[in-house]
This record gives C-alpha cells, structure tokens and sequence, in this order.
C-alpha cells in the first residue's frame, strides 16, 4: 500500500490541511486531494486543493507566495496533513498578511490582530 | 450579530478546529459546532463535537487531559478556529503521545516520530 493510499480520504476524496511555519506559526488551512498531495512531495511546494475554484490550486502560482515544503506529518488516524513550511514572501493570506488567523477572540468580539503586509491589490495583478 | 454568528459553519453546522501549545506544536485536529464552541469560551476548556460519537466532548473528560484555551482565533474567511492551549498531563492524543501529528513522510513511508508517554489502557480505565 502506498503511502497516500494510507491517508483516509474523506468521501469527496479530500484531506485536510494544517501548514505551519518553522517557528510554529500556524498561517493558513486547505485541503488536498490524491493528485495535489503527490504534487506537493514531487515538488517540495505546497499544492492544495480549491474547493472553490474545484482544481488544483499550487500556492503562490499568481503572488510568487510560494511554500516551500519542509515536512509533511498526519496525524494518529492519517486522515489530516500537517505541512511545515517556508514561506516565500512571508505573506500566506490572500489578505496580504504573513498567515490567516489574525482574527482573535477579546471580549466576545473577533479582533484583528495583524498587520496587512502587502497591498492585495498589489499581489494579485490580475 | 455575535461573535458565534459569525462564524461561517459548515452545512452540517460545523467549524474545523486546530488545537496548539504555547510553543507552536499542532497537537490536534477536530471539529465544533456552535455549543461547544461557546462552551469552549465559557469553561475556557476545549470542548469539541465528536463527529464519531455525535456528541458534545470535553476534551479530557475520561483521561483527565483537558486542554486550558489560552487564546481562540479565527481566519481570514472565519470557517476554521485556532486554539492555543495549555495541555493538562501533556498528552494530547489517545495513543498517549504529546500530540496527534507523529507520523512522518519520510522516503515514501510513514514513519512514528514521537514516543507514546502514557499507555492509553492507563489513561483510559472503563
């Protein structure tokens, strides 16, 4: 049995995913399917799965924001992947922070509690 | 509108949850919906909805590792949680490792990377 035959796909044939930065910042989570899980160990880049778009969505392919890949872990029932990465750019959200949980919860309201880096308009030129 | 409401919930009425220490180990993966995550607040415990069991889960109710929340924040699109915790007895998972994510790719093959500090038969009596 091969490794990504070991991973227990959900009934849409997808798996989510955590990624993480070295220093342990968690900044960002997708999913991934067969395909773009093999594509992320061939090419030591992150390459998710877009629920949205419904195909393959290799990170950074339109910012430059690549994740280059460091260690790819799954949990106890191999059914969520937990990426290390670097990031390149240093910006993980589509917000144009480094990573995508900047909303924290102060007094039952969702503060927001980093700074945009980049301009988005200036990172998606499109 | 509050905090809970806006929160985007799954169809299912869901929200995937990422559970890490102080010193950034992802120790955990789960889901809530929105009386465990106001529960969660309340008690300032993690308290997840086990998928599995179709209930409500005080994360260390049987084996007593409870998860202290240090901080709750949410994403850019608000449809995944972020907990920083404090983990009573140190194990999060229940293989009685630290945390879930021990399994490695490493040459095409999964390999255990973290030892399991409690048996589990000791952790879980019934």
């Amino acid at each position: 049995m091969s490794w990504v035959d070991e991973i227990k796909w959900t009934e849409d044939g997808l798996v989510p995913v955590i990624a993480q930065l070295d220093n342990g910042k968690v900044v960002m989570f997708a999913w991934m399917n067969r395909e773009s899980l093999q594509l992320t160990l061939e090419k030591g880049e992150a390459v998710y799965w877009s629920r949205s778009r419904n195909k393959l969505w290799h990170k950074g392919e339109e910012s430059g924001h690549v994740q280059k890949v460091l260690s790819i872990k799954s949990d106890c029932d191999k059914d969520v992947v937990l990426l290390t990465i670097e990031q390149k750019g240093g910006i993980a959200c589509h917000t144009g922070r480094e990573g995508c949980f900047f909303h924290e919860l102060q007094q039952q309201q969702w503060v927001v509690t980093e700074p945009v880096i980049k301009d988005p308009q200036l990172i998606y030129k499109k």
